[in-house]
């Protein structure tokens, strides 16, 4: 079937798992047939797409680099053969697009103009992390990086788990895998005894990942050490009385 | 493979997309070999199961029900063949299981338990939608339902907007099907002009799907009706000084 024009948001592999593990057979279909796409890196583009095709052919394929290398003003016209008809991808580095990566832009650019935009399934180390924690799903809000000087992380956290207290809601960050273990420290020594953490990393890795929930009096006894993992990081603060709908 | 002990949460489709285009092949293999299964409502899993593979085994599995009527006490006992050794399997009813449903609460069992907890990849119309918004997904609130009461609501609706603002943070909620219009109107009737709104739905129908992002003020000019369709809402109002780490 040909491919609709539209701007197709093609999640990427986020760990070494065989590909039919966490990406739809159909996201397939639909890579083969594109001949424009928005990626973070050429290189590391044409590898996934050698992955999830050894035929794929790339020379057919032009690549528009979209990093913090990138002139804003130069997006616009990426969208260039899509407003002529022709599909266009998005794919990040690894992950959904747009979620936490620069791929949002060309995504804004297109809904201004009111050019149809399509998301693909595909994992999320935010979403299944949050599946996974066990905490509260009906309310969540993802942070991004704390800062790194240390008063002002400190701040961050407690203001995070007082946010959590007050609104029933999970927080969720991410930090620099090197420093993972500086993180959790941080975490243990500034915030409450009974509040929950959740430390997820690799995830979808078959052999690695590990989602571990733990209140803070339990992590700083814990032996852990979760350095260069790719992690991500919950904290759930529960309050006896809470507003629901 | 034998499948290796664990709680694993197994994502539904949300659409009556083909389900290659929304799970990877994967999810089928471990589906396959589970023999205890909590989910929502035992007969539209049974349904789910039989879509995924019309062969399935469903005499040979052991369903628990968790939902409203369920007796919190009673869930600790789902977890009962997990704690022998057998792989126990959470789904939802549609989307991921533990996001905006009850299935959080056997997964924070397991994990005070310190057993295994696997989620696997699908389908979400939070981070769907986030995707093609074009909105910031380095920062980002799910918000779940907001009030009901008019002026609740508008106070909640304010609020989200205010938020976002001050934080650079996307702020996500949902909506009963039909309110999906009054939804909207009490969105363009309480907001400013410039914020910016996205109304997604039947997202991953090939056919339906529609993810429009309009600023407040063009929503109040535009033509729409989306009544009973599947939909989530997201806002967006940038201030030209945001905070960055």
């Amino acid at each position: 079937m040909e491919l609709k024009p539209a701007l197709y948001l093609i999640p990427v592999s986020i760990s070494n798992a065989p590909l039919r593990d966490s990406l739809p057979e159909g996201n397939l279909d639909i890579i083969r047939q594109l001949r424009y796409l928005i990626v973070e890196n050429v290189r590391t583009a044409r590898r996934f797409l050698k992955r999830c095709d050894p035929g794929f052919d790339i020379g057919g394929v032009t690549f528009f680099e979209l990093n913090r290398h990138t002139d804003p003003m130069e997006v616009s016209g990426y969208l260039e053969p899509l407003r002529k008809g022709e599909p266009v991808g998005v794919m990040s580095e690894a992950g959904c697009p747009a979620i936490a990566d620069p791929g949002s832009l060309p995504v804004s650019i297109a809904q201004r103009e009111g050019l149809k935009v399509v998301p693909l399934v595909g994992p999320s180390s935010i979403l299944m992390s949050l599946m996974a924690s066990g905490f509260n799903g009906q309310g969540f809000s993802f942070n991004g990086y704390l800062p790194i000087d240390q008063k002002e992380r400190e701040r961050s956290l407690k203001e995070l788990e007082s946010l959590s207290r007050k609104n029933d809601m999970t927080q969720i960050f991410i930090e620099t895998p090197y420093r993972n273990n500086r993180m959790i420290a941080a975490i243990v020594s500034a915030l409450r005894d009974d509040t929950l953490l959740c430390v997820a990393c690799d995830i979808t890795d078959p052999d690695h990942e590990s989602v571990k929930t733990r209140s803070v009096a339990e992590w700083r006894r814990a032996k852990y050490d979760f350095d260069k993992r790719p992690a991500i990081f919950l904290i759930y603060s529960r309050n006896s009385v809470s507003h629901k709908r």
